[in-house]
């Protein structure tokens, strides 16, 4: 949550005088993405009537050899209708420009807001914006294979040591047994596209019961359809740090998605397994995230112990936490 | 830079509708003050057209029983013209609501960047804007009384001691004596007025030459109109941390404020003593910051040498200073 360059009035205004879309008006530095920093643009617009965009800089954590994917994926998927904000190409045609050795690219502002405290005709709109991202997205041509396998996250879990997970909660060592556990009864051979993989309720734009965007592509991989519906589950199912199951958000969030794409019996099989990974890769990399985040720092580390009881609960109700409401 | 209070969508769209602004479409905390959390919200307008506001919540550092000073102060000076944002009050009447605990304020967006390589005619206009807003706040019965007068900067800056100021820079214990030059010969018959008393080229919003907003009030006190004038010009006439004079900035600021407001002979004559006692301020602000934030913390400091740099130019350079451009 913060903004780490300082980008002065007269270089944003020669930045944006690189797109079509009218002299720069407003820019207001955002506290959203924790790898970028992003900017509310106002300008003038084509037609003076006035235009909103956001402009990321890419700073860290991001290779920027991959942009070309993610935001390419997003014209990709606008194009064909989805809810996601397509990039504003410059009038070179490009989607990605260099300001003081740094990537950016102008993104189109999508309205919404996101809920905090979903209700189910909210878990089912995002339900069926993730399948149509899934059924749009599988002529994508662009490739990205997904580094946060099981096998990558258990391997994060390893270098984090015992001793180290028992330091954050003495009940996280735990962790390690579990994703010993899931490893081999991975499933491979499941239906693919290319998945957001982060569906948190952080990257959704609501307005009402409607969505207005899915945001942060920036774990977008190949992957398997079932488990980018697992992550979502696991993301948005839980109150009270993961101690409760909500029901019916989970059940409309799984009505959604199969109102817009049938899960095959082998995916819906899968699902306690696929929804532990989800489980597994979260508690995974909060713990490496606390351990390298002083305590004194300004910036809030996220408990690890959240995903852990979710986790938990996935293993005890297996096929009946995914049960229709 | 922060936004240190989370607010969820839902709560946010409660609080919109206390006011007749239209249904809540977005809000974005943004990176802005250091003592507020800040939101740029959109809603849909009471003409359904569209509308966009700051939401500020008071969270630090201001004392809530002064808020309404500073709001009311904002709507005297919109309703007689100037450009600063007026505040939008609710259903009830109220600038002023209570979220969570918090005093929350709803005010207008304005458009508008803040140059960081000012142009003089930017100066000028910016000179024009802050005697407007001196001429018109003469009737204005709110009531505050500086607290950052040189005997309280004078007394901040012992409270370091010359000990920890020669840590941040060998050169910094040299303000102590300085300070002590300056309180004696501080005038205190001169013209008075509310003042805003911290307008730096972040707290001023321009499209090209226009000033579209005047912001952040919230150091706005009684005072000499000069003084004010005289911070301006510290602010807004150097380059390089304070090492380079910009005499052409300098002489259209004091031209432009003189074009709506002359200033009287001994206020002419007093520029360079006020100068000084700006400089002394935000030395001592910086340095208690300085010394108050742990070096390894995410917060920036600004380093106080900046406006030592400033004080000697003024000391040297007397009414020369301050001569047209």
């Amino acid at each position: 949550m913060a903004v780490y360059t300082a980008l002065g009035a007269e270089s944003l205004a020669e930045l944006i005088a690189a797109y079509d879309v009218g002299e720069l008006v407003s820019a207001k530095g955002i506290a959203e993405g924790v790898s970028n920093s992003n900017w509310l643009i106002e300008t003038r617009g084509r037609d003076g009537a006035g235009a909103r965009f956001i402009l990321t800089m890419y700073e860290r954590r991001i290779d920027t050899a991959e942009l070309p994917f993610f935001l390419d994926l997003l014209d990709h998927l606008a194009a064909k209708g989805c809810a996601v904000p397509a990039t504003i190409h410059d009038r070179s045609g490009d989607s990605l420009r260099d300001v003081a050795g740094k990537a950016v690219a102008l993104i189109a502002f999508l309205p919404g807001v996101s809920p905090s405290v979903p209700t189910p005709d909210q878990a089912r709109a995002v339900g069926e914006a993730l399948a149509r991202v899934h059924l749009a997205a599988r002529d994508f041509p662009g490739q990205r294979r997904d580094r946060l396998d099981p096998a990558a996250n258990l391997a994060a879990l390893e270098r984090c040591g015992a001793d180290r997970l028992a330091a954050i909660d003495p009940a996280l060592p735990e962790a390690l047994a579990l994703a010993r556990d899931i490893t081999p009864r991975w499933p491979v051979e499941l239906p693919r596209s290319i998945i957001h993989s982060d569906l948190f309720p952080d990257n959704v734009l609501m307005l009402g019961k409607r969505v207005t965007g899915l945001i942060d592509f920036y774990f977008a991989c190949e992957g398997m359809m079932a488990y980018d519906l697992a992550v979502t589950h696991a993301a948005w199912a839980f109150r009270d740090g993961g101690a409760t199951f909500s029901p019916g958000i989970g059940a409309a969030l799984v009505s959604g998605y199969e109102a817009v794409r049938q899960l095959e019996p082998e995916e819906r099989a899968a699902l306690p397994v696929l929804a532990q990974g989800a489980c597994l890769r979260f508690t995974a990399s909060r713990a490496e995230d606390w351990l390298d985040t002083p305590a004194q720092a300004q910036v809030s580390r996220k408990d690890p112990m959240d995903f852990l009881r979710r986790w938990q609960f996935y293993r005890a109700n297996g096929a009946a936490a995914f049960a229709d409401g």
